[in-house]
This record gives structure tokens, C-alpha cells and sequence, in this order.
């Protein structure tokens, strides 16, 4: 049960924003910019930075979710994210994105384990000045989407498949939709 | 140096904030909202949680620059600020915050070490369901704000009172400035 009295239907996230939305508004406006904005990494890409990262720190509701999502973008294809939840260095991904992931996987430890050498190997699989900027910029951000689930206590479905529909929509709608 | 080319003169989050004004809008209108907006927390004790959240992380410029905003809206009071940084519980401050700022060093850790006791421990003190929501919201955004500053390998003065001026400005200005 939460440690704040929220909307009980509502799993993870939602119940905080509803009970709050002067702050759920920014936040929301931030997903959108940070995994559905312009970039030159796609939204598939960046799903699976915040699936893992989110996998990384254990919040159920959130890799669930965004892991729902990513699958969306690759066409309903949940194994994949599986394979980069637990294994990316194994997963059919981009080089380049195996390196990001090395980066985001550092940032979720803290901001000061990234090393040189992180930036350097994600340099040389190619990805530019934006593209290191916005994988630092979403994995620090799923450390406090995480911590935001998870720190009040929000309930989250076990099942996989019951985040199907709405990973749909974040994938297909977007986040200013909530 | 940072590890992406941002530029030179602006120290801390103001670099990233500049190369990347698409995310930066949102992650000052969340600051603002949430340091600032209508609470019953003031924003001093905002600003304390923030501060107290970038010390633990090892944030040098978030935890100066916020530890300034905190110093200004106690009329320019450093001493009580390095007091909530190294030992709150010793601090002049209400027992209210003392248990809000303990449900902060849990969120810091991960969502998932907030107890029921935690939250119990701030009840009694009288904080509302809002107040724990914010505090919670507050702790989780700064182990963003902070890995994004640290996680890019951003500059930061070593001396507290460089960070007077800007800290005068976030007391009295805002974050919708920058």
C-alpha cells in the first residue's frame, strides 16, 4: 500500500501524478522532450535506456512499462528488450548503443562512476556530443522517476503483458497524453 | 573538463542547461514548482532537502549552489546550512524536517529503502501526505539533477561564497530565469 493516500486503481507513477499535478505536468512534458523529442537516437533507442536503467534499479512499475514501450517500437518485440534488460553486450543491438548503455549503466550508479574511457568507447561506436548528452540526461532522469515509484510505495502489476496496452501508447501517443 | 563540448564559462548544470534548452525548460520549471511553487514546506526547507540530497550524492555544485538558496532564505545563513549537510540531527531546525530529511537519505539510497517507520517517524513530527510526497519528489529529482551535472563531468568552483550571488538569485528570483 502506498505511504500516501492515492487514487488506489492507479499502478506506479500515475497515482503520483494524479495526486500531484502542478509537478506530474513537467514531469510528463520531460518524458516527451527526453524519449519522443528530436533526436538522432530513436525512440526505440532511448526506450531501452530507460527500461534498463529502471531494470537496473529494480523498479517493477517502470522497466515494465518502458520496457513495454521499447517492445512497441521494435514492433512488439519483448524479447529483445529481455535480452538488453539482462544481457545488452548479447542483445541484436547497435554497437553504439551497446556503449550508451555502458554509459547510462554508470550513471544509475552515480555521476561520478562515468570514466573517460565510457565516453570514449561510445565516441568511437559513434555517437555524437547530443547523443552521450541525452543518454546521461535519461538515465539520471529514471533515477528519480524510479526513486519517485518506488520511494512512496506505489503497487505495480507482476505480469509483463499487463502493461501491454499502455506501452502502446506511450510508444504510439506519448507521455503528454497523461 | 566536461565530456561534451558545452560552453567553457558556465559552470555546473548551466552548461547542459545551455547546450540542450529543449530539456532545459522542463527541468527548470520542475525546480521551479518544486522549490518554490505553493507548499506548506517553505522553500528554505526546500532548499535544505535539496542541498542535503546533492551533499550525500557528492554533488559539488548542486549542493553549493542549492546550499546558497538555502543560506539566503534564512537570511545568508551558511552555518545552519553546513549543519544540515554533515548532521542534521543536530541542527536548529524542527523535528518536522529532521524526519523529512531522513526519508530524503532514503530516497538517495533508492526508492525502495523508505521504510514504513521512515515515513511513521515524519507523521508523528506532523507532516501531511503532501509534504511526504514533495519531500520524496525533491530527494528523487536531485539524484537527477546531480547525476546529470556529474554524469557530463561539468566544472564547479571549490569555494562556497562563489556561489553566493547565484544562490541570492534562486532564493529571490527563481529557477524560471536561468
Amino acid at each position: 500500500m502506498a505511504y500516501i493516500d492515492l487514487p488506489k486503481e492507479l499502478p506506479g507513477i500515475l497515482g503520483p501524478m494524479t495526486f500531484r499535478p502542478e509537478t506530474a505536468k513537467h514531469l510528463n512534458a520531460l518524458a516527451e522532450t527526453l524519449l519522443r523529442g528530436p533526436s538522432t537516437l530513436t525512440s526505440g533507442e532511448r526506450e531501452l535506456i530507460a527500461a534498463y536503467v529502471s531494470h537496473q534499479n529494480n523498479c517493477l512499475f517502470c522497466h515494465s512499462s518502458h520496457g513495454a514501450a521499447a517492445a512497441h517500437h521494435y514492433g512488439r518485440n519483448y524479447e529483445l528488450v529481455d535480452q538488453v534488460k539482462n544481457n545488452y553486450q548479447s542483445a541484436p543491438i547497435s554497437d553504439k548503443l551497446k556503449a550508451l548503455l555502458g554509459v547510462a549503466g554508470k550513471v544509475q550508479k552515480g555521476g561520478r562512476h562515468v570514466t573517460p574511457e565510457d565516453i570514449e568507447a561510445a565516441r568511437a561506436k559513434g555517437a555524437t556530443d547530443l547523443e552521450i548528452h541525452d543518454t546521461v540526461l535519461i538515465a539520471a532522469a529514471f533515477c528519480m522517476f524510479n526513486r519517485y515509484v518506488d520511494g512512496l510505495n506505489t503497487w505495480a502489476p507482476a505480469e509483463t503483458l499487463a502493461y501491454d496496452d499502455m506501452g502502446k501508447r506511450l510508444a504510439e501517443v506519448g507521455y503528454n497524453s497523461f
